[in-house]
């Protein structure tokens, strides 16, 4: 099994959170890979330096100024700051951006079309990445020999430029990149471990993959104001159902919708669930 | 052979010199590390950010809010930048703080007397190394990979805080561990190549390793006035001639009494020289 773990800004932003969350990341057992968002500090150093962030959609318009701000940030603070509590507490991490053993090569977004604004936007700096995109063989190489992959949003497009990315998208790249990487065992045979779960003819194998979203809450509930009423199971059918009765609504339709492609790509399942709950089963499945 | 190779703030900070440096260190042949110094960008963003550098004896007081801006800086920035430069030149690099891979661990400095202002002084989140701080059974895993560590001066100290180091004694730490790192050949026995120069009775191998400081002049001059009269090869006791009638003076003392330390912890050799030189045999040679 392999379980790659997203955070986003509400953890990274909080020293207490990140340092409970580090230990409890660190207590989790198997094969494991962190993604890690960037949080408010970007927007709060742009503003430091007299810069003033520019977002359109909810996405970071990233000319070269912003581009040093967020990959200071990312890549440099945010990055560093959590290998550094994760080693604190036993956990051999090592923060990766994409440009680092070439890990994950990201395509520069070409200019699009913003309805609000109703005309072509380049975000710049921006790129895109899916799981072709993410080198498996080498975190793969990390993982057996107990290192565990911290990445952050900054890639690179593999002609000396950096690229900003968006963190969930890197989280389920990787996860369907994972769960698609056959290794070959060292017994060359099927080990019929608990790992490994698929067998292939010539002998290689494919680890069993989990993706976590960690979340403000507790995972998709019935009802937005209830914070017990988590739905705790949700199949692509009940999606459909549960997306016409407008319990899913808004912004969770597309985080779903995300999610349930990176299942259709090979992952086994994606749990959505609040940070504080990693090391128990409480969250909403999707399968 | 293992080569380390050391820029500092000149070529960082310049786009044009390094983009060539990375031309020729991807070059190199055979097994390198790189380890970059930050230059002048750290200051420079502490002051668009309202805070105050403070230098003393040449060394940064680092408090929380400077720990953030080198982090930021050294470890985002300038690392990622450098190995996406190296990436597009076909050099599969990876930009790691000592936490990565619990790659390097340092010591928090302890206040010291400092003589120019008569009193103790913390220097806050600083940290000091040496070999025994490098792991270096981590860095030849990813050598004997292909892939070529690059080292900037941000390490912890395995409790979960950050500390800022000098990248002249990264670099020489690094050197002194890669040249006392046995490793077991595949064959387990001497390869009999070039590469391994000793062979130890238990078949164990260490390489050869050959610690690079690139520096603004073509190497140690006879007249600093002459770019021309680089001493081509120092030893010990020429060293101790060159003191003596004054020809090797102020900074540069320290720097080469640092390179011999490293020579008697087993580095072969110690070469200053110029960036652009690097692909030439241009230079003072320290043996």
């Amino acid at each position: 099994m392999i379980r790659i773990v997203k955070i986003g800004g509400n953890i990274v932003d909080n020293p207490e959170l990140l340092k409970e969350f580090a230990r409890d990341f660190a207590a989790m057992p198997g094969m494991k890979i962190l993604v890690h968002g960037g949080g408010v500090m970007a927007s709060q150093i742009q503003k430091d330096m007299g810069l003033t962030p520019v977002m359109i959609e909810g996405r970071r318009v990233t000319d070269e100024a912003a581009l040093k701000v967020v990959t200071m940030v990312y890549a440099g603070w945010c990055s560093k700051k959590i290998t550094a509590l994760l080693q604190a507490e036993g956990c051999n991490a090592i923060g990766l951006s994409g440009t680092d053993g070439n890990a994950i090569k990201a395509r520069k977004r070409p200019p699009v079309h913003i309805e609000s604004l109703g005309k072509e936007m380049d975000y710049g700096y921006v790129g895109d990445v899916t799981g072709e995109c993410v080198n498996a063989r080498f975190i793969y190489s990390l993982l057996e020999r107990g290192i565990v992959p911290v990445f952050n949003a900054i890639n690179h497009d593999g002609v000396g430029n950096l690229l900003n990315t968006n963190a969930d998208t890197i989280a389920s790249s990787v996860a369907t990149a994972m769960a698609n990487y056959r290794y070959r065992s060292p017994r060359e045979v099927c080990c019929r471990c608990e790992e490994c779960t698929h067998c292939s003819d010539d002998g290689r194998l494919t680890h069993e993959t989990e993706l976590i979203y960690c979340f403000e809450k507790d995972g998709v509930l019935y009802d937005k104001d209830d914070d017990n009423s988590v739905i705790s199971e949700i199949s692509r059918s009940r999606f459909e159902e549960l997306k016409k009765e407008g319990i899913v609504a808004d912004g969770m339709i597309p985080k779903l919708a995300n999610a349930f492609k990176a299942i259709d790509s090979g992952v086994a399942r994606v749990v959505i669930k609040h940070a504080r709950n990693l090391l128990n089963d409480k969250g909403t499945v999707l399968i």
